[in-house]
């Protein structure tokens, strides 16, 4: 079967290759790939700046936002033939850390973990994969297509957990909420803050493109400049990595406020901070910052609620382009007006070929 | 009677001054002061650069850490004549926010409080004040003069109790704590994480005087550079407001750790930060950083608790100069050694006339 795979460390390595059929193994429920969506770890991964793959193999199949059907699923499973599943990206070592143990392998304390697509397991962009079923989440088959955008939902809905559980320290009626960044992580997190009823504003630098309409549709504010929002977010959820921006929005917001990080941002560069003004703010002000992670089973059950409460016309939106697996050179490039990429493999959701209207979607985005 | 006061924003105003009996309306409970802990907002108030007088007064009655001993209380008040007491520094708005209405006062939302001592209110560094019962807190008899050290330990009860509701987000098991500073309220911290069954370590950069011992005396570790320790924390207490170290904690630490930063440090100096680096940490790691100040009721309910059962030599230990009130100036002065600096008033705990025994301590201490 094909798959999409790189060599970690080398940089623009990616290639279609063909791979044996997936491993026993590997988990007894087999999964028809249907689409994987593409983020910035896959570019970084295929940058050769991150990524590693299984012991003893060369290359590393991609792939940790995925979109599958079920084809075969063992009785007692929980799970059917035709089932639409997300697999999870996460996997604890076999001799797993306290947290890991009981589930909360987003949160584990000694990194030896492996992730599929990413470190040390191959990923879901493959023709076919095998899946053990403790590690597959069914979803709404209402959700068609966009189920694809569930990884990134997981995110968004262990960042959220944690921020209430947080919040939660001290008496708390959260009621703004400022996200920074409108590409998916972002978009997905103000999601999750109307559907909490809150007042959500995002802050993203591009005036033009689809972002400014996704954020208004939902309901939020969207702003291009902090100096534009007022500083009484109760809540921020900080997903450009952009350093300098980093800095300004753990200071930018309200008493008690409960700031999440959640990019992964490039080290290695000093910027001038006012670190005692900062730890000033953050003291008198009982202020929270925190980073997010990854997401464990739970997170995955709480995202396939979130999305199948959402609008599904404006989930569709968040798909800007959608690009056959032939084509996987033009998915992984970063374009304008992006928010986010899909690879269409195998079959469509409807059971029939999918390149056709792959291609059509493509062209009708640009 | 006798009290010490400032006039807030004139440096080195601190003078004894006359001033009337405690007001009626102050609250129906009189209470003898017997002792001040002298801390850093103190010295900042004395030094003009903080603190706020109540409205239409010249003069502030400064101090907030505070022991007394009840000489009227009206039945049903909880407390009875010959209770040694603590004032709760921190009052709400007549109109409270939201968290001041259900007691949680230290996590104000509007900042539109009063502190006793400190902004808005007298304290109690005068002969004699008055207090209503809510705001005052019975020790345990048997802490005798350690009772001084209530109103800072309470600052470390609050910030333990944030610790541990911020650590349950996840699955959560502690060892090892580091502390920065061993000032009172590194101490103290300390202290909370020993009596927890943590493994402690305390840095602070002198490596004479008393400090050393009474780490070790605890049973935890002491150190004076943080390359020397482990970064495998799974707490930090950042407790010297001291920013380049400040920025170092937040990234010398285990995976899911949350640091607590209590120390209120000057701004407007910029630092060089590997801003994207840090982040990058506190994300990959799942890392939480917050800040905590004051404490309300219960935290004062929790530091009653954790003093009487404390060794009682160590806390005597703690107390490292008695002054009487005539020698106030002596009292404010930082000294090499200095742990708590404690202002003695009116008669001591004994009921005797405390000016000798209190001459004698000083002396003893230096």
């Amino acid at each position: 079967m094909r798959a999409l795979t790189v060599t970690p460390g080398t940089p623009d390595s990616a290639a279609l290759r063909d791979v044996p059929e997936p491993p026993p193994d590997d988990g007894p429920v087999l999964v028809e790939t249907l689409g994987i969506g593409i983020c910035g770890t896959d570019r970084e991964i295929v940058s050769g700046a991150y990524g590693q793959a299984p012991d003893g193999a060369e290359h590393l199949v991609i792939g940790h936002e995925s979109l599958g059907r079920v084809r075969e699923a063992p009785e007692g499973s929980g799970l059917a033939e035709g089932d639409l599943v997300v697999g999870i990206v996460r996997r604890p070592d076999p001799v797993p850390c306290a947290n890991c143990a009981v589930g909360e392998w987003d949160m584990c304390r000694n990194g030896r973990y492996t992730e599929r697509g990413i470190q040390g397991r191959h990923g879901y962009a493959s023709e076919r994969y095998r899946i053990h079923p403790e590690y597959a989440v069914r979803i709404d088959p209402e959700l068609d297509r966009v189920g694809v955008l569930m990884e990134p939902t997981t995110v968004v809905a262990k960042a959220w957990e944690h921020i209430e559980r947080i919040g939660q320290r001290a008496a708390w009626s959260p009621r703004k909420v400022l996200v920074t960044g409108a590409g998916p992580i972002g978009l997905l997190a103000a999601l999750l803050g109307v559907q909490r009823g809150l007042d959500v504003r995002v802050l993203d630098r591009v005036e033009s493109g689809p972002k400014p309409d996704l954020v208004r549709q939902l309901g939020a504010s969207y702003h291009t400049e902090l100096s534009e929002v007022d500083d009484d977010a109760d809540i921020v959820i900080e997903g450009t990595g952009a350093a300098p921006l980093i800095a300004d929005v753990m200071a930018h917001n309200a008493h008690n406020a409960v700031v999440c990080l959640t990019g992964v941002s490039a080290k290695g560069r000093d910027l001038p901070v006012d670190v005692g003004g900062l730890n000033r703010g953050i003291v008198l002000q009982n202020d929270v910052v925190f980073g997010s992670v990854n997401a464990n089973r739970r997170h995955y059950e709480k995202a396939a609620d979130a999305l199948a409460k959402a609008d599904r016309g404006w989930l569709e939106r968040l798909i800007t382009r959608s690009v056959p697996l032939d084509d996987f050179a033009a998915a992984l490039e970063r374009r304008d007006d992006d928010v986010k990429v899909v690879l269409e493999l195998g079959r469509d959701v409807d059971g029939a070929s999918q390149g056709p209207r792959a291609r059509r979607s493509e062209a009708e985005a640009e």
